[in-house]
């Protein structure tokens, strides 16, 4: 088809973290790069999760091919199951990600109803007219990979998250050889994450992270606990090696830290020698010197098994003076309150706590600049978008990639929605698609909004005031003193300072003159203005008033 | 009095950021250092500040005999308007600390009946049994003070906030020389700033700032534009030489930020030569490339002048192209999405943006780990309190202070309310004084309780449905089909899922058998079960269920 425009749309994931998504198209074949979650922002109120917007999907669901998985971490496959209600076609993933997926689709009830394949770096995946390729990338968890997208236009690489790790724990590099073959073939379009634009330098090795955790262990006199992400395998496999070599037993706690180490054990993701890992009997029967446990909550998620071990109503561990407990994590943006809260009540139990503030035992999963300079020095691309990252850090990207030899005016910075046209002469903007958020709470999918969620942040400021006013059929005049209810406003149970009875004179007030052929709707105004502007002179506040009219 | 005990008693800021106060007593005497106030933390609902608890100051108020501040800023000074609502007693400070403290003051039309004094350094104050000596100290504010405290015991040294600068740009270092004779004398207690005792090394001059300040703006060609605290007048300083340097106007905005500007002009503590800073009209006049606008809102505040010109709505100044923003601050844990959301504004409005991942333009006020063990040299207290930080801030510094000679046993960490002895033998805990949390959510001093802040996280989480029954008077039966009123639950406007028509029908079955004799209070709670299991069931969410009945 000549003259047929390549377009590539970030439905998520650019202009912010997290729920990433691209649609990339070329005439009637489209498919579509990671299908992610995104965890609610601090104003998105009472919303479980934020997913991709299918809209464009939904319009061009004649062309999707296929969707390919970058890797299994919830930003990046978390909404596949929402997806998969949906679309059929193909999902192509490495085989961690694909038994990632599979756990979270059997959940769903989705699983055997998928199209699930699993592809080795280096094999060919035909999808419509593209061409795909999976390489391997270091990254927090195994089996990450980016892709080589083949289009009658010319490659496209994305590497998903990654970074450059020369001393990696799982034997993953990033395969840079098979980049600079793409580079000396001639790279159209680099697709490359934004995450640590901003970090000047190299982002350290995992290795440094396993020399600092066994330092620790060797030192400790008692029990050590180490919290981590459940997904990040080889910090684990670091703990047991550690451990191993310490002559210390290994006991494993928290659900999604359980379920991660078994199936990476069943997988061969992880290795530990016979006998290392135990259960609850052997670990109480094991001095607290031989002891290491692995926990989940590093971000201080609320019901994890290290905030219950802070809280001190952990089943199986309390936590005493002797305890080294590491958190081998920084906290997400967002989360910073809860992991402290754990650190300090942590320490108020007698623990010995490190964490990333006093020491080492942390390293970031993404490129810091200098990688992502090599990254552009071995592709060469012609033309460069910076994805994964908030509006800041594609900015910065971009620049990046323009003073290391991306032409001027090639570095496009897109944000969710955006069409990018690539067609033999140039690369330009091409108006935009649907790319809301779309909320998820409880069983609603896209059925809360922004007028929900405004009302959700009135309702918490300063409460609810319900006002239930019956009027008479006959002459239209209020039948009784109205009934004041309140919640989240103020302690008016003994009603001290009088304002809920003086707020009764004001409903009452607001009405004299009304008669029965005043409107409701007119009622419940005038009494609403009345009564919010009397609670407002009166303290301050604005509560959200309702008020309901019952006619007797 | 033989054997009488001094007593220490924090109230506010051990444990905790925040509305630092701290009580020191002997006999029939007690002196207060600092009352300030702490900004909410997430899950304090709609509450807009919390103070200290008086509690204890109602019960001793015979004993009190004056307040010391140690300097300018609101988590050691916010919370003195609702201190002397209550109490009466001379309150010493700084003079600038006198100058910020007139201005509150006299917005809470307090002024006239408060007895304030300014202190010079040096300058001895008589508070009953105690003797009180103000020490200069560097930190982010001018005229910021420690305290000698002298007590028939020995001398307690409280550091107030702090650092060693040996280059500060006000050119007030912290005194070491005062605190060596201290030391040299016997210091039996110090108290001192915990807030960085994480971070290794020494705190950076603000030299550095100055410097990096005048770079960038030498470099620049356009507009320049730098946000920073309204009380950081040294960096105000700062930018008004560079500018100056470089032959540029300087237009200040925001409204605390003209306020100081000007006060510290008035009193001699920002000194811009003749014609720097100019009005609207002037700025209007200057070319761009000769301009520099100092601003509020480097926190990211939402009405602040930097987030309104993020918005693209400040009434004098519109971010172009060309402009180069510099946020002279790093954002205060809990405001980093705010402060980054205005980066990413303004980045989308073309502006060069530098902020504290980028590019070195700020450094805190507080002492580093290198710089604490410096004062416990100097000092080599007998005792030891760290003070001003959360629990795991007080737990490093104390042990700090051990590594570097204090006693071992010697170093207290202690939290808001506990009471620590020392007599001539020794130092102990004894026992505990009230210290809650006292909200303040707009008139209301102490009445939003812990019901009232789940309520609004209640309401705020799934929003609140409302029912309204009537039921007959004789037969105790429905009257009519109920009413049901939500907001912030679901969109039901149009109720396609009839959850709404469905919901009155659950309400009308839970009713069934009812009657009159049936209590209120009996028939609301069924009603409100059955419907919160049956949204429950249907929705997954757990709004707030209201009922009321209206008998007719």
């Amino acid at each position: 088809m000549p003259n047929t425009p390549l377009r590539v749309i970030p439905i998520g994931g650019l202009g912010e973290i997290g729920r990433n998504m691209m649609i990339i198209e070329y005439g009637d074949d489209l498919i579509v790069v990671d299908v992610g979650l995104m965890f609610p922002e601090e104003e998105m109120l009472g919303v479980d999760l934020v997913i991709p917007d299918f809209t464009y999907l939904r319009e061009n669901a004649a062309k999707l091919r296929a969707v390919f998985l970058t890797h299994g971490h919830e930003d990046h496959v978390g909404a596949l199951p929402y997806f998969l209600r949906e679309f059929k076609c193909p999902v192509y993933s490495s085989r961690l990600t694909d038994g990632l997926i599979r756990v979270k689709l059997n959940e769903h009830r989705l699983l055997n109803e998928s199209e699930l394949h699993v592809v080795p770096p280096g094999e060919l995946v035909q999808a419509g007219v593209f061409e795909v390729e999976f390489f391997p990338v270091a990254h927090s968890i195994p089996d990450a990979c980016g892709l080589i997208i083949r289009t009658p236009l010319g490659p496209i690489v994305h590497t998903g998250d990654f970074k450059l790790d020369h001393t990696p724990v799982m034997d993953q590099h990033t395969d840079l050889i098979r980049l600079a073959q793409v580079g000396a073939e001639g790279c159209l379009l680099l697709l490359a994450d934004s995450t640590y634009a901003e970090q000047e330098g190299y982002t350290p090795s995992e290795q440094l992270v396993g020399e600092a955790l066994r330092n620790i262990m060797v030192n400790a006199n008692g029990r050590m606990i180490v919290a981590t992400f459940a997904s990040l395998i080889s910090r684990v496999q670091q703990v047991v090696d550690a451990a191993a070599f310490c002559g210390r037993k290994v006991f494993v706690t928290g659900r999604s830290m359980i379920d991660n180490v078994a199936m990476a054990r069943q997988l061969g993701y992880l290795n530990a020698p016979d006998g290392v890992i135990v259960g609850v009997e052997e670990m109480r029967n094991t001095p607290s010197s031989k002891l290491v446990v692995i926990t989940t909550g590093s971000q201080g998620e609320p019901t994890s098994a290290l905030t219950r071990m802070a809280n001190g109503d952990h089943r199986h561990i309390t936590i005493q003076e002797g305890d080294t407990v590491v958190l081998s994590a920084s906290p997400i943006p967002g989360n910073e309150q809860a992991v402290y809260r754990n650190v300090d009540n942590l320490f108020r139990l007698g623990a010995e706590v490190l964490y990333n503030r006093v020491a080492n035992i942390h390293v970031r999963g993404h490129a810091s600049r200098e990688e992502l300079k090599i990254l552009q020095g071995v592709l060469q691309p012609e033309y460069f978008v910076p994805v994964h990252g908030e509006y800041r850090h594609l900015v910065v990207h971009a620049r990046l990639a323009e003073s290391v030899g991306v032409p001027k005016g090639n570095a496009f910075v897109l944000t969710d929605g955006d069409v990018l046209e690539i067609d033999e002469e140039e690369a330009r903007r091409a108006g935009r698609v649907s790319a809301s958020y779309v909320y998820v709470d409880g069983l609603g999918i896209g059925d809360v909004d922004q007028q929900i969620l405004r009302d959700r942040a009135h309702l918490s400021t300063d409460g609810v005031v319900v006002v239930i006013v019956s009027v008479d059929r006959q002459t239209g005049r209020l039948d009784r003193p109205c009934e004041i209810l309140t919640r989240g406003f103020a302690d008016v149970e003994d009603d001290f300072s009088g304002i809920l009875d003086r707020g009764k004179d004001v409903v009452a007030n607001s009405l004299a003159g009304a008669d029965h052929y005043a409107e409701f709707g007119d009622i419940n105004a005038r009494i609403r203005d009345a009564l919010a502007k009397f609670l407002y002179d009166e303290t301050r506040r604005r509560p959200m008033v309702l008020t309901v009219t019952v006619e007797v």
